[in-house]
């Protein structure tokens, strides 16, 4: 995987500038944007034009030193604090937005705009640390033949690189281990259909589509060995926000017996939520659900209406699964069962 | 409902021909067929533009009666029995093609053409005071202010009137109970968001959809008091056969404590599978997962591809709940609990 000095996978900083793969085009083009100040940048975040826990974080905290550049330039009072509100009120759900603009903040504060910038690196550094060693640990899991299902996309487009549910496929392919994986297609914006399989794709991973209501039924027939999902925050009980539609694969992989991982690294945990209830739930737009957009046969895109003219829908882009659906968290630290006290340990500098 | 005579809402004999809604072309078109002889007939259904097990039964009678009489015109040997081979090949799920492919067969084997189209017309009055029957029954387990959530497309579009799923909603909004349905998108052919819901609004029902992934998390938050679906084949342990990501449904509405009815009539159980593993599940195209076709804001129709090109895809049209997971089946003549002495007992003549 391409990493080189500061030139990541996914997004890096250039000068001044945050370089990314813009993922509204994927999977259709693959174009590398430019967000020149972190005004700019919060705007590429709401969009999802950079998705991901781990990919937000990352430009959160880029973000963030942008803010610390800009502020030395034009010496606006308070101008930095404001621009943290406006990072951290991009998306209310991941953590690691959060995580990654405090710590470049009181960086900043310290240590001014070069603190601000020395923080935002190391924790683009520290994601790719921390997904490789996911896949190191999570690889074990895997075993020769092996038919693991995930949700939506949490591989290496959603941190700098290597990824945190794909990360340890990656792995267990490189030890020449066989792995199959069903991608569900992730409704309402399908990450697993045009990221997930397009990243599986480019990483000759041998894959298949399925619409999200198949999933238990794969399961009821005994084709899926392991599901490994992402997280966006995790509470310190281990109940687990993630896209929504992990909960109903959680419940039914519990029912059905099929191993359930969560892959996080330590920024994802959340110790001031002590349960699920604690993490806000981030509401989009129902334009997302109604309508459909991609290329025709042709090559021309359209956004089409995919319902009923004139009728409503909901869209909570996350949900919340219980601890006690949860096999083990897969962290750069080691795999650990979902027990508060197991948690505890794990967050302890 | 504007039954009348024989012309029934969705679909009806005119002469021999038989007109009918095209449902692929709902919600965005409202459009009447007509099939002038039985081979039209099946290509309707297998295209889909007829489909609910009730309407899709109904229409496999039709056709029966219809081949009846082309078999009269023709005089070639063997041509019912062709005929009736060539129906029960269109869709293999859904019991009640079966069903009444076989009995306008043996009517029509009986008494004639005469016999055939009489039995025909017979099934049809039969299905639409089943589900009659099934929306007095079912409404009782609906109270005022209910919640309800439902999967697929299993109203009135699906029968040739009232519906199975949606009669006991449609009763219970006639006694003058409020109810708000939650309306699962159904990927990948999405009959709830277009059908579900242009009925649903047609009737005047408060609505809003849902994508398939938020169904359990819409339970966990307690906004989800009532489960209702259809079924296309119910075994005769009461495993139920239902459109793909019924099953999930189940799962998530045991684990939340949510009642969850199968509301079908009998001519939908069969006796001859013992349990679900003996009901064949149709396996369908894979564009239709990775394609999505619908108007633009001008109204243009356009065929679109909502996953990363070169991806393939699962597509199996329905799945197998298991008889532990329904509260009870809303039939004709009454509510059950799913136990096979019950079912037996329902069956008997």
């Amino acid at each position: 995987m391409n990493v080189n000095g500061t030139h990541y996978r996914t997004l890096w900083m250039e000068g001044l500038s945050i370089k990314l793969i813009d993922q509204n085009k994927l999977p259709f083009q693959f174009e590398i944007i430019t967000s020149p100040d972190h005004i700019s940048s919060c705007e590429i975040i709401r969009d999802m034009r950079v998705r991901g826990a781990g990919a937000i974080g990352v430009m959160a905290g880029f973000a963030m030193a942008q803010a610390f550049v800009e502020a030395e330039r034009q010496s606006v009072a308070g101008f930095t604090t404001a621009a943290r509100q406006r990072i951290e009120a991009t998306r209310p759900t991941a953590r690691n937005l959060f995580y990654a603009t405090e710590k470049v903040y009181e960086a900043g504060r310290k240590a001014g705009t070069n603190g601000a910038l020395t923080m935002a690196l190391a924790l683009a550094e520290e994601d790719r640390l921390c997904c490789q060693a996911i896949g190191e640990y999570g690889a074990g899991l895997i075993h020769d033949g092996c038919q693991l299902e995930t949700h939506c996309n949490a591989g290496w487009l959603a941190f700098t690189d290597y990824g945190s549910a794909m990360a340890p496929v990656y792995q267990a392919a490189a030890q020449g281990k066989k792995v199959f994986v069903y991608v569900d297609e992730t409704r309402p914006r399908s990450q697993g259909a045009r990221l997930t399989a397009w990243e599986l794709a480019n990483e000759n991973i041998p894959h298949t589509i399925l619409p999200d209501n198949a999933g238990a039924w794969m399961m009821a027939q005994g084709k899926v060995d392991l599901m490994i999902v992402g997280a966006d925050r995790i509470a310190a009980n281990g109940d687990t926000a993630n896209k929504i539609g992990t909960l109903e694969k959680a419940i039914a992989a519990k029912y059905y017996g099929v191993p359930f991982y969560v892959a996080a690294p330590l920024a994802t945990f959340d110790r001031s939520c002590s349960t699920g209830l604690d993490i806000p739930i981030e509401a989009r737009n129902m334009e997302e659900v109604l309508y459909q957009t991609g290329p025709d046969r042709q090559g021309t895109h359209h956004e089409i209406l995919v319902a009923s003219p004139g009728s409503s829908a909901f869209n909570p882009a996350f949900d919340v699964t219980p601890a006690e659906l949860i096999s083990g968290f897969i962290t750069e630290k080691g795999i650990i069962t979902p027990a508060a006290e197991n948690i505890r340990k794990l967050l302890e500098p």
